[in-house]
């Protein structure tokens, strides 16, 4: 309904053959769109030059075919996520403050490229490229899994924690944000990131120790009563 | 790889119509493995008979299509989830609790019922079945949030906590389950519910008041050093 999504200007290394009408972003951007509506396998290039409006002849221009696109797409996304696994390497400080970083930065990238990132946590590993996307992945689960298990050594983290299934959680909970989240129906002003953070390393559950996280405000600041009427299940619906 | 799954016995109000060689939980068992390796849209009675080794018309002998497998495997996801949420309901005490009671029984269901609550995660609304099990599942997204609402005027959980963000984060940590939970692969013996709990109420930052959660045993009983090699993406690999 959408047929030419404006260009973007952060398709890290993508070549700009211009040609009047669509640029290369823009292709890939649309691209995107149907493989996360109809799944890559089940997206042909005359699909996309039909949503489009262009011939496939036009498309080539831009791309080899398909499989560059996707190549293209997974690379915007764990680009963006390798960048986050880079400044979390080169900080300084306690191994429970770079998982923080870790988880925070994610959801920021999560945040600033969902489309490209729902596409990359739906990849099964059925082409060489796919593969390849998922083994990068692995590499950034790993390190979180050590930095979680650095965290309880120092005694940052609760130590029944279990260090893998830590990091497969706080990862599903990071992950699962693509199933819901839309930019434009945010109904806070609060950042995703520190709601993300706040119930991982905090909790829910009101501290009322002397050492408590919670600012010293009202005891509650919550909107008054009535059910909630506008929740929307966890995944999409429609 | 597995064409003949055991027969359960746990496939609510579905009918036993005997014949030798596969009953109906079977059928079912096989029809959800198929739909959730290659999508419910993208599987057909052909596979499924090939799957099984049968003709179709054998399986026509259990129900009157592909919809009613549809329909019998949402309804056994569903009415576990739906008994979670009546003994909720049911259940005397602060609405932390209450919460903290859904969300452990949430995942009970999900690990018993691994495959069929896989299916319903990936529903996406295209039929009325599917509809309909979208419609109960909202029901149970509001009931969490208002349970979160009400907890946050008890003064339990954070004040600062969004409701329907926090229901959603709480459900899309659970729901995240599914991507990388294999019972055969479980490491330890730690009760799933247990992490996730932990992790949504209390945190995974120690605590250190007086207040604390923690057990007063030893600082860091977490397991010796090395970095962590199994890790796996958070997504299922392959």
């Amino acid at each position: 309904m959408v047929p030419h999504l404006p260009a973007q200007d952060r398709t890290a290394g993508a070549p700009r053959r211009g040609r009047p009408g669509y640029d290369l972003p823009s292709v890939l951007a649309v691209a995107v769109e149907l493989f996360n509506e109809r799944g890559y396998d089940g997206t042909s290039m005359r699909d996309l030059a039909g949503r489009l409006g262009i011939a496939k002849s036009a498309i080539y221009h831009h791309v080899t075919g398909k499989e560059e696109l996707l190549s293209l797409a997974l690379d915007r996304a764990l680009s963006g996520l390798s960048a986050v696994l880079a400044r979390t390497r080169a900080l300084d400080g306690p191994a429970i403050t770079r998982l923080e970083h870790l988880i925070r930065g994610s959801v920021d990238v999560l945040e600033a490229e969902l489309p490209y990132v729902t596409l990359l946590l739906r990849v099964r590993g059925n082409t060489e490229v796919e593969r390849a996307a998922l083994e990068r992945r692995r590499a950034f689960d790993r390190f979180a899994a050590e930095l979680v298990q650095a965290a309880a050594r120092d005694g940052d983290i609760r130590p029944d924690a279990d260090a893998l299934v830590t990091a497969r959680l706080l990862f599903g909970l990071v992950n699962s944000i693509v199933e819901w989240y839309r930019p434009s129906r945010r109904a806070d002003d609060g950042s995703l990131g520190d709601a993300v953070c706040a119930l991982a390393f905090d909790g829910l559950r009101t501290r009322k120790g002397p050492d408590s996280v919670m600012a010293t405000g009202p005891a509650v600041t919550a909107a008054p009563g009535g059910p909630v009427r506008s929740a929307r299940p966890a995944g999409p619906d429609q």
